[in-house]
């Protein structure tokens, strides 16, 4: 038991720091640090002195930190060709390089140089080391520090590398495709466009409708059948029969829980667990298995209505379809409420280990996500998560108060018409797509479809199994970015 | 004496606080708070509950301050009219209302809501009261800081006065008008346009020649006449060579001194005071007499001209061009050098008493000011100013070491052409024009040149003595002005 719980752990610990919460980007195993085989994009691992605070010349003085970055020049026409740059999001960075496939192949046509740059509070880019989360040194945790780390690296290395005349394209998916849209809007002096993947610039910024997120899961599954959905809401209401009555052993012995629960507690967090794994099925519904963390099958939500309806036994099947996420090795004996699944700030789950600190700190402070179930527009038990709840958990696990509406006033909310250059794909079986931008707003505002895409599928590299509707976004991106390149090129050479 | 130097103190204080430095704007006496009299505009001054440090949640919680604002809406179609808001720069918010009078005529045409807002850690918008400048308080005076103050304020007062679908245009002048145009960069989603007058946008962000400015103080002189600039030049010479044998009995006479100078600092000192009086001279070099401070007469540049050349006693000219501007009420009975000019990180003047303070951190800090003057390039003492310079005295005064390239790369330096509807005006009398944008950059980014003007004179309210440029700029700002607040109507109206 020891043994297996030592790998479950792991696993779960990689899994959910990356696959949970906003950032959810997915990847093969891969090692930490150092040159990759042959069969990997040759990234250099390297370090950028970094402004431990941007914003206050006191505070740290001029002190930095080693702010990691990945970087090839495999593709690049040195001195020439573009610098594509990903705008690292809440994750150790090697995960979105090893899971961004498209941005190579680009280069690999454009001639380009491509650099990861790791955010701040994530991976090894910890300002303060171990002491990164305690308080206050986690307050140097904002979007707008992390946004003056990319301007501040771009425009070094830039030097560095002697391409001042290179024109600078961001890419991001998912918080990484947002802080692409951000750095458009705030240094366009140093990024000639962005490709934001699955960026929820508007649901984050308090815009919209704080039920979409769980609606929009739940229409995942309602689309492969009416019947999985019926099934779904069963299950739970099967559930909630059970802890009403206390049958809290009965619970035990249906889901696999390793301890019984004990209060109504315990219940809530198995029914966020059970809520969680659905979520991400419906983000990681890609046409192909994904053999990294937990060997997701190919159409994970397909697989998923497959189980739920497989038999009458409505709880079995809920804890077999919870198994394709939480125990597709098999190796799990039993189920841990709290080490499988932790609350925090960001309902859509934040994950767990090390890096779901920051997004939990991130999530209590700039960035809103107070989305909801009801059990109404969407299939999962009533889970409210309201800005007073917030406040309240914010509070108390970090010292702040959340500051609704900030985020909006800073990154111009759906007030972007004066921006350009931007393109904002989606796809429609991703729960994040509606919280973003559907159509275009301008000329050089662009946002693409992608039909039956799952979160950011357009980011990642080519795949036999991908529908024609990711290879034509993929064949539209590559054009428009190549435009972007362009006209950029004229403007410096116009300026120099 | 004592009485006499109370009432120079006084003078000095004020004098100098609001037109010396970057800030330069030129005012009547007036009360300090609460309505004035019919013939001035009826603003009522009022406070706003302001966040204390917008960029850091755990630092000050969510604490706030007390931001002075003033506002009039006696000319708004109250819920429809334009809101015009100044961007308040260094100095008590009063001395920018009172002299900024074109703001209130163009609000009586178009209708409009006039607000000027105080920057923080200027006039009583301090946000930690006595100690504001005690080190680490004084930390959270940034422009970043600034301008969130501007956009909460501006969003929260739209709300409180249902003004929400009224267009905002922002004014400012000097470093005011770069926070109009970092307004307009930074916050379109709150801000239509920006009429940005006699802002050094570029030289600020260090970029351009560090002799540009007393070079062009130094051509309003020649301009009057080359004996002008060569008598100054003459004078100094001879200050030099009186200096060079020590006399300093004889310097102490000659320039009325209240104590004989001891040391080089001394003359050092003696050499920079003199050189701020043709700074001032030439940025105030309006048409009229401005009977606010001082009794500067009409022209005053031609007046020291007509002084330096009466005769052919260069000092005792020299003494007297400086008295035009350090002692126009003739109550002073000697110069005490250290009383008079205070040498900070800013070579054009940090002005004396309060704000000065603030504006040297801010020269410490984010705005460069790295102007010298040499001798070769304009008529003063050679006085270099290098970043080294700037970065020993910023480190003792301030603890701190100035970045450069930040400015730049926060605000966009001269990459602003993806931004749109601004304005920039300068008058080509102005020492301060050619470090900001003389030339169009696109049809809605406008440069306005103002022949014949100083330091932002279209913002001051119309004067018989006013020539014709800057009658004509002004209807010019009047018309864009309009025309950007007609579309802003047309683009809230397309998102209510």
């Amino acid at each position: 038991m020891r043994t297996i719980l030592n790998i479950f752990t792991l696993t779960v610990t990689l899994f959910s720091g990356v696959l949970q919460g906003l950032p959810h980007t997915y990847f093969k195993s891969f090692p930490q640090s150092g040159k990759h085989g042959a069969s990997e994009p040759q990234f250099t691992e390297k370090y950028f002195s970094q402004a431990v605070d941007h914003f206050n010349f006191n505070n740290m003085g001029n002190g930095t930190f080693r702010q990691r970055y990945l970087i090839t020049d495999k593709y690049w026409k040195k001195g020439h060709g573009p610098i594509f740059f990903y705008t690292g999001n809440e994750g150790n960075i090697w995960e979105f390089a090893l899971n961004s496939g498209f941005i190579l192949e680009l280069a690999a046509q454009q001639q380009a140089l491509v650099i990861f740059g790791e955010h701040r509070y994530y991976g090894q880019s910890l300002p303060f080391g171990n002491h990164s989360f305690n308080i206050p040194e986690v307050s140097l945790l904002t979007v707008e520090q992390a946004l003056a780390d990319y301007a501040v690296m771009i425009s070094e290395l830039k030097q560095q590398l002697a391409a001042t005349d290179c024109p600078v394209i961001v890419f991001g998916g998912s918080y990484g495709g947002m802080l692409s849209v951000y750095m458009r809007l705030r240094y366009p002096n140093i990024v000639a466009g962005a490709l934001a993947a699955s960026a929820p610039v508007l649901s984050t910024a308090g815009l919209g409708d704080s039920r979409q997120f769980f609606q929009d899961v739940t229409a995942d599954f309602e689309n492969i059948a009416p019947e999985c959905r019926d099934a779904v809401r069963g299950a739970f209401s099967r559930l909630k029969e059970l802890a009403d009555l206390k049958d809290y052993s009965r619970i035990q012995s249906e889901f696999g829980l390793c301890k019984p629960p004990s209060a109504d507690q315990d219940i809530h967090q198995l029914n966020g667990l059970l809520r969680n794994a659905f979520t991400l099925m419906a983000m990681l519904d890609y046409p192909y298995s994904t053999h990294f963390m937990g060997n997701m099958p190919a159409n994970p939500v397909k697989v998923a209505c497959e189980t739920m309806m497989k038999g009458p036994d409505l709880l079995a099947n809920l804890r077999d379809t919870a198994g394709i996420v939480y125990n597709s090795t098999g190796v799990l004996t039993c189920f841990d409420l709290y080490k499988l699944y932790v609350e925090c700030a960001d309902p859509t789950g934040c994950g767990l280990g090390f890096d779901s600190q920051a997004w939990d700190y991130q999530a209590c402070t700039e960035i809103e996500m107070c989305y909801e179930s009801n059990n109404v527009t969407d299939m999962f038990p009533p889970m409210p998560f309201t800005n007073k709840d917030r406040e309240i958990y914010c509070f108390k696990r970090w010292a702040v108060l959340p500051r609704p509406g900030w985020l909006k006033i800073q990154f111009w909310g759906d007030a972007l018409s004066t921006a350009s250059n931007i393109i904002f794909s989606n796809g429609d079986l991703d729960p994040w797509a509606n919280g973003g931008v559907r159509k275009s707003l301008s000329s050089s505002l662009i946002a693409l479809n992608i039909s039956g895409g799952a979160h950011h599928l357009d980011l990642r590299g080519s795949n036999e199994a991908d529908p024609e509707s990711v290879i034509s976004a993929r064949m539209k991106e590559a054009e428009i970015i190549a435009q972007w390149v362009k006209m950029e090129r004229h403007r410096l050479q116009k300026t120099l």
